[in-house]
C-alpha cells in the first residue's frame, strides 16, 4: 500500500455552512462522474446551479426532522463512511449501504455565533452541529479508503488528484483525516470553554455571565515553526500561535529576512514587542536576557531613540533585540548595522532602503508585525497570560494596565514638574517589563540605569546606580521608577544621595507617612499611581 | 422552569466501557421504573446479573454492524436522544421513536491504548469511539430534557435524585451536560494531539515516529482554585492542573493550613520545589521574587540546612517560600515559625508535632506534595515547559539535564578535590534555578552569594559578590557557578580576586582557552559541564 496508493471517489457527500466554493467543487467531481449526495442549503444551491444531486434523506429513506436536528445520524450514511471496502462489502450489499468515498462538511462557526454579545442560551445550545461533527469523525476514521474536505481551501489539491487519478492517495487521506480530527477537537474545544464559563440565571434558563476562568481550560495552538532547541541545546522546542492571533501582536509577525529564529529570540522579542508599543512617540526599546536594558522616546524619531538606547547600557545591547513602535527608515537601519551585532530587530514596518541596509548583514532577523486595522499598537490585546508550574497552568488577565498623567496622586509637598512628569510616565513604562523587583532611573525620556530581577528592592536600586556610573550616565535629575512600593525611606534616602529627584510608585506600604517625610526632607517630588507591576 | 425542575426519566440507555458500578446503577434504576436500553458488554452484564434491558438494535430495527463500527448511529437512538418534548412529540409518535431520558456513557480509553508503546496504527484507528462521542453530544445538546451520566462517580447523586424525584433536577441536567461536553472536548483533544504528531512509514501503513511537537497542541486543564487576583491586584486569575499531573510535581499539593494561595505564591513555590527536589541529600531552599536566595544541603538533615539557606541573605529570606525534600520534623517547623516571616512551607510530608508548631502561626501556608510511587523525588517529570508570548506560545521539553561528578569535564591543571566537586554540583544546581545570567558563589552546600536576572554576565557576579560582603559571608574558599558560559577572561579574573577557588559553567566559547588560561594563572580549578541552564 504505497502512499501514492489511490482510493477510488464515486460517491460524495457534500453538506457546507460556507458555501465558497462549493459550486465548482460539485460541478468538477459531477464532471469527473462522481454522483453526489447532499442536504438542505447546500443542495439547493447545487441543484440552482443545475448540478444533479441526490437528497440524504432519499438515501435513507427517513426524513429529516426536529428542524435539521436530526437528518444524517443514520446507518446508510455512517455505514457508507465507515464501511470498510473488501472487508464489509457483504454486508453493505445486503443492507443496501452505499459506499461514500469523500465527504465534504464544514461546521457553522460556533465560535463566532457564541461570541456575539446578544448570543441568547437557546441560540447557542441550537448552535451546537450535532450530525456534522459525528460524519467528519467517521470519514476521518475510515480514512483507509475516505476522504474528507472540511475546509475550502483544500479543496483546489483535492480535484486536481480526483481529476488526474480518479481519486485520493492514501498520504492525502491521511493529512485530511488529521485535519478533520483537528477541527473537530477545535469545534468541541470551543464547546466545553464556552459552555465551562456559562453562568446562568436562577432559574437555569438564561445567561447571567461568563466566568473568565472556566472549570476547564482548552488550549488550542497551531504550529508556526519548529525551533533548533529551546531556551538551552539540550531542549526541544517549536512555536506555535492561537488559533485566533490578535492583530498587532507577535505571533503574527512575518519574518524579511535573517536566520532562523530561536527560542530565546523569540521569547526576548516579545519582550521588546510589548514594552516598545506601550509608547505612543517614537521609541526604541533594547531587550538582553527578558530585560530592557535601553529604552528612550524621542520627539526627532526613532533613530535618535535608538541612540538613547543604545548609551544606556552598550555592553548589554550587544547582541540584543531592538524594537521600534514606527517603520524603520534608512538611516536608522544603517546606524544599527554599523554599530552594533543584533539578533533580531522588530517594527512595524521598514521602508525599501531600510530593507537594504539589513540586506548586507544576513544574519540579522528583520521582523515586520503588521498593526491592527486602526493602526494603533497600544490596544492590541494578546489574550490571556499564562504560566506554566509542575503539572499545572496559572491563568491570569494580562497585566494592561498603564496610567496617565491624570491618574498621578501627587503626595509630596512639591509637585513634579510637567518636564518630570514625562519623565516619570516614561519610567514606569519601562518598569512595568522590567523583571521583578524592578528599580529604572530615566532622564528627558531615557534610561539612566535599570536594575532588574532582585529578591531585594534595594539591590536593584543598586545595581540602577552602578550602572549607570560604569556608563558615566548623570543621575543627578534623574527621576525613578519603582514596580512595587518601597517598604522603608531607605530605598528614598539613598535615591536623593545618587541625585533623584522625583519618585513615582504605587504606595501602599504600611510606611507610606515615612517615605513621603523622607521624600519631602529631600525636596523631591513622589506620585503614586495605585497600580503595581510585578512582572517575574 | 425553576432549577430545581425535574424532568422525568422513564426510558435510560446504559453503554459503558468502564463498569464500574454498572450493575447498582442498573438495579437502582430499574426499581425506580425506568426501562434499560443497553449494547454488547454492558447489555450482557446487566441481563446476567438479572436486570431486564433491551437490546438497542431492536429498539431500531438495524443490525449491529461492522464489528461494532455502526450500532447507535441511528434516528431512533438520537431522535430519542435530541428530541424536544413538548415540540417534537408528534412527529416522534409517528415514527415511532421513544424519547430517551438518561444516557449512562462511558467513553473507551483512547489515552490509554495509544500510550501503550507497541500501540499500532491500526489499533489506535479501531480505538477512535463514533457512535459514543455522537450519543454524549446528542444527549447533552438536549439538556433541557434529557441527563448524561459519563462517569462512574456521577452515579450516587443522580441516582439520589432520580429516586426521591423521578427524575433530575434542571441544575443537575446543566451540570452533567457541561461535564458530557468537557469529556468530549478532552476525548478529541486527546486524538487530535496523537493523529497530528504521528509520523507513518513510506507506504503509510505502519506508525515510524511520534513528532514531539505536532502540527496542533491542545491544552487542557482543570481549574484547581480561583485565585483572588494575578500577579498584581489589577489582574484576575485562576490555577489549573494538567487533566493527567505527574506524581511529586507542584500542581499535585494538598494545602494543610493557612490562608489562600495567590498567583505569586503558587509560581515561587514552583521555583522553590523544582530545586529543592534535585537534591538526594536533605535540602531547603528559599526563594523570593522566583529566584532562591538561599540554598543549602546538610548531612545533618533539614533543620541545618535550613539555618544554612536562611543565613545567606535574612533581608530576602523575610515573606519568603521555603521548601523541604525531606518529611519537616517539629525542630525545623519551631525553628521557621520563630525566626522569621513566612509565606509557603512546601515538603513531602510533616510530623504531627510540626504541623503543630505551624498551626500557632494559622496564615503560613503549609503544601503537602505527595512523593511518586518510588519515592524518589528526583524522578518526577511534570512534562513540557511552555512560556506565553503575544497571542503564541513556546513549547518546550523540560529543563531535566543534571550533570554528576563524572560528567565533569577537567579543563585546568589543577583538578577540584572532592570538598570542592561537591560543592560544584552543589552550586550548579543552585544556578540551574536561578534567573539568567546566573551566578552562584557557594561553600560547604551553602550559598554564600546569588547573583541573579542581569542583562550582563558581569553584574550577576558583581551582585554575588556584594550580597556575600553584606551579609558578612566569607568568599574565600568558595566555587563558583555560572549558567553559562564566560565569554572573556574578565569574569574569572574577578572571580579569582575575590577569593573564588573553584568554577564550573558549561564551557563553550570561543574564548574557553583564554578563560582557562586564567583559572590556570589564579590556580584555581575549573570544569566544565558541556550543558546551559538558561531560565528567564
Amino acid at each position: 500500500m504505497p502512499a501514492s496508493a489511490v482510493s477510488p471517489i464515486r460517491r460524495a457527500l457534500l453538506s457546507v455552512s460556507d458555501k465558497t466554493g462549493l459550486i465548482a467543487l460539485g460541478q468538477r467531481l459531477h464532471q469527473a462522474g462522481v454522483d453526489l449526495l447532499s442536504t438542505g442549503g447546500s443542495a439547493k444551491a447545487l441543484r440552482d446551479a443545475g448540478i444533479p444531486v441526490k437528497d440524504v434523506s432519499e438515501l435513507t429513506s427517513f426524513p429529516e426532522i426536529m428542524d435539521g436536528r436530526v437528518k444524517t445520524l443514520h446507518p446508510k450514511v455512517h455505514g457508507g463512511l465507515l464501511g470498510r471496502r473488501g472487508t464489509d462489502d457483504a454486508v453493505m450489499t445486503e443492507l443496501d449501504i452505499a459506499p461514500i468515498d469523500l465527504l465534504v462538511l464544514n461546521l457553522y462557526p460556533f465560535e463566532q455565533t457564541v461570541a456575539r454579545a446578544d448570543c441568547t442560551l437557546e441560540e447557542a445550545i441550537e448552535n451546537i452541529d450535532i450530525g456534522g461533527p459525528a460524519m467528519l469523525r467517521s470519514a476521518a476514521k475510515n480514512w483507509n479508503d475516505v476522504g474528507v474536505l472540511t475546509s475550502p481551501d483544500q479543496y483546489d489539491e483535492a480535484l486536481a488528484e480526483i481529476e488526474a487519478h480518479g481519486g485520493l492517495t492514501r498520504a492525502t487521506r491521511f493529512k485530511l483525516a488529521v485535519a478533520a480530527f483537528n477541527r473537530v477537537s477545535n469545534y468541541d474545544g470551543a464547546i466545553s470553554d464556552y459552555l465551562s464559563a456559562l453562568q446562568l440565571n436562577d432559574n437555569y434558563d438564561a445567561i447571567a455571565g461568563h466566568d473568565a476562568f472556566p472549570a476547564q481550560a482548552n488550549g488550542r495552538f497551531v504550529k508556526m515553526m519548529d525551533l533548533r532547541y529551546g531556551e538551552n541545546p539540550h531542549q526541544q522546542a517549536a512555536f506555535y500561535r492561537d488559533l485566533y492571533p490578535a492583530p498587532g501582536t507577535l505571533a503574527t509577525f512575518r519574518q524579511l529576512q535573517g536566520k532562523e529564529l530561536s527560542f530565546n529570540n523569540i521569547a526576548d522579542s516579545d519582550a521588546a514587542w510589548e514594552c516598545v508599543r506601550s509608547f505612543t512617540k517614537p521609541a526604541c526599546v533594547i531587550v538582553k536576557h527578558a530585560n530592557p536594558c535601553g529604552v528612550a522616546v524621542s520627539l526627532d524619531g526613532i533613530g535618535r531613540a535608538y541612540d538613547l538606547a543604545y548609551q544606556t547600557d552598550p555592553t548589554s545591547a550587544f547582541g540584543g533585540i531592538i524594537a521600534f513602535n514606527r517603520v524603520v527608515d534608512a538611516a536608522t537601519a544603517k546606524a544599527i548595522v554599523d554599530r552594533q551585532f543584533v539578533e533580531v530587530v522588530l517594527a512595524p514596518g521598514y521602508e525599501d532602503d531600510a530593507l537594504k541596509a539589513f540586506a548586507k548583514k544576513t544574519n540579522v532577523r528583520v521582523l515586520e508585525i503588521p498593526p491592527p486595522a486602526d493602526g494603533d499598537l497600544t490596544k492590541a490585546h494578546p489574550g490571556n497570560d499564562s504560566r506554566r508550574v509542575g503539572s499545572g497552568l496559572l491563568i491570569q488577565t494580562a497585566d494592561r494596565a498603564m496610567v496617565k498623567a491624570e491618574d498621578l496622586k501627587i503626595v509630596t509637598k512639591r509637585a513634579p514638574t510637567p518636564t518630570e512628569i514625562d519623565d516619570l510616565i516614561f519610567a514606569w513604562k519601562v518598569a512595568k517589563y522590567v523583571k521583578s523587583n524592578a528599580i529604572v532611573y530615566a532622564k528627558n525620556r531615557q534610561t539612566i540605569g535599570v536594575g532588574a530581577g532582585q529578591m531585594s528592592r534595594v539591590y536593584s536600586a543598586k545595581i540602577a546606580g552602578i550602572k549607570a556610573a560604569d556608563e558615566k550616565l548623570e543621575v543627578r535629575g534623574s527621576v525613578m521608577a519603582s514596580d512595587a512600593f518601597f517598604p522603608f525611606r531607605d530605598g528614598i534616602d539613598a535615591a536623593a544621595a545618587a541625585g533623584i529627584q522625583a519618585v513615582i510608585q504605587p504606595g501602599g506600604s504600611m510606611r507610606d507617612a515615612e517615605v513621603i517625610a523622607a521624600a519631602d526632607e529631600h525636596g523631591m517630588a513622589m506620585v503614586f499611581t495605585g497600580i503595581r507591576h510585578f512582572r517575574h
